[in-house]
């Protein structure tokens, strides 16, 4: 396949690199800051040429022959990305790499819909593998070996485009989470969006007191690691999944509630106790197990009720009529 | 000097190996669970006879020719144990370990008041060294190196008292940081407690969506770590701390309803990315360089007032008259 990546931050840049160490795909990688393409320029140039990557200087030469463009700018670039790549000519399969799903999917429509060259089809992805440090600079090909990354098999994907980006997904190593846009949205937003804001809130909270930093240990550390991540970054993919993001908000500062009230009784030690075990007991049995291979017909309802239960694949059959699917088996 | 260890879990269990190991104290080790006294006899057996520890079968065995004290054994236990070491007739010093000093104090002051025998005196310690991984079998001699260990310089502690604790807490490796109770209190609610709640929350939040678990990657893995810790422990030091946990939850609670708003907004990209800014900029600062070593000399007002401003020491003057100090120097 012809692969254009256009974007080479943190997740673009390991997805070119990636792609290219596969040696099977022409891969060519764009990004709009002259210096970022100098930097990929260089970075191919040191590897032997079976494994190297071109770099584009415009989205129009980057999606000219590529049989799959994956749109890997942040959510806030995307609408100029889209439209220089319908305003190209692009006829073939799109892809993305995005936290967020439900406003990719809009942008898209809303170009395809206008556009005067249908192009071949749309499959919403985003690989969970995300860095507090950012940028090409960081990129690693190794960067989604054994993540989950999620692909989108809403009506009116097809399944044939949706097998296509399978295929190379679980070629880079990764396990392919079969979901729908508003499923993988409020996902991520629980395990995501709100650790984001949570870890940034109680770093600022820590922030007026010398004596709290200095005291600060491994719950500080750790609690507060992705308060590291860029603020726009954050704000991104947070502002592009508000519905979400705050759903998820409001259900743990119900939580917070509880244990505030468990705080103020008589008998606190019980009560925060028993507060705390349903998230000791989650997190004991985090991360799951994989349980056996199993062989799974391809079919949506099929695939989407795979990833519903927690489970993934990492195989598709070459006959594609099947591929490898595991389900999670809880330790604890 | 002769230290009795009461308590052996991985702090206790830690304090008895590290102290073993400096060859210069005689250690004694005792812990209620009669496994656990077994264990770490068995653990003693095993080294060189210089650096051995001796495990008492009882409170009063374990202070009968000890010099100093060390509690640590978990706050709901701390009434019995005191009881029984008072009762035995002990007139040395007494510290101890708790991650929260409030109730420790008020629970010793009790007990000196009725006491025929007025002990020595008490300085309220707190190593910040957790793990998630609880007990005598995850004990570390190096467990303190370079942490950060409060001792209480409250009125009526006596200085010299204090110094003996500090010189003891630096021969560990760790640096010693004063402070008062209620100061104590309440920069671990911002820097320990709250986010052990937050972390359970934030678990319990994810734990009914398979798929969720399933996406969830480093900001989940590392946001909740903490909610494997032991949830009695959890709420043992919550409880024991409940106005300043409730006071840092509601500061938190503030924060967050912010960035609800934020996310309400026709700005929010730009709303959420401002908000964002101060716990990013507190985050990339921490952890805080040390500055450049001073002595400081001996007065309580001038400790405190280093503690106050981040600052901690890692050397007790042999005449007592200066310690060796740091400020920290905010790296970014």
């Amino acid at each position: 396949m012809n692969i254009a990546v256009l974007g080479l931050g943190l997740i673009g840049g390991s997805l070119l690199r990636g792609l290219a160490a596969l040696k099977v795909h022409q891969v060519l990688g764009f990004d709009a800051d002259p210096a970022i393409r100098a930097l990929a320029r260089d970075a191919a140039a040191r590897l032997p040429a079976a494994s190297r990557w071109q770099v584009a200087g415009t989205v129009r030469d980057a999606a000219a022959d590529a049989d799959l463009v994956v749109l890997a700018v942040p959510l806030p670039a995307l609408d100029s990305v889209l439209d220089a790549l319908v305003s190209s000519g692009f006829r073939g399969l799109i892809t993305d790499v995005t936290s967020v799903k439900g406003p990719v999917r809009e942008a898209v429509a809303r170009r395809l819909e206008r556009a005067a060259n249908p192009v071949a089809g749309y499959v919403g992805g985003h690989p969970m593998a995300g860095r507090e440090k950012s940028g090409f600079g960081n990129s690693d090909p190794a960067l989604f070996t054994g993540a989950a990354w999620v692909l989108c098999l809403d009506d009116p994907v097809s399944l044939d485009d949706w097998l296509t980006v399978a295929e190379l997904v679980t070629q880079l190593g990764a396990r392919v989470v079969p979901s729908t846009t508003p499923e993988h949205d409020r996902a991520v937003a629980a395990i995501s969006h709100v650790p984001h804001l949570v870890a940034s809130a109680m770093a600022a909270n820590a922030a007026d007191d010398l004596l709290a930093l200095t005291l600060a240990a491994g719950s500080f550390r750790d609690g507060t690691r992705v308060a590291a991540s860029r603020p726009d970054l954050v704000a991104a993919m947070c502002s592009g999944n508000a519905d979400a993001v705050r759903d998820s908000l409001r259900a743990l500062r119900e939580r917070l509630d509880e244990v505030e009230l468990a705080l103020e009784s008589r008998d606190s030690l019980k009560k925060i106790r028993d507060w705390a075990q349903e998230g000791h007991a989650a997190r004991m049995a985090w991360p799951p197990d994989p349980g056996r291979p199993q062989e799974v017909p391809v079919q949506p309802e099929t695939l989407l009720r795979l990833g519903r239960a927690g489970g993934w694949i990492t195989m598709v059959a070459p006959d594609r009529r099947t591929v490898t699917g595991f389900l999670p088996v809880r330790s604890a």
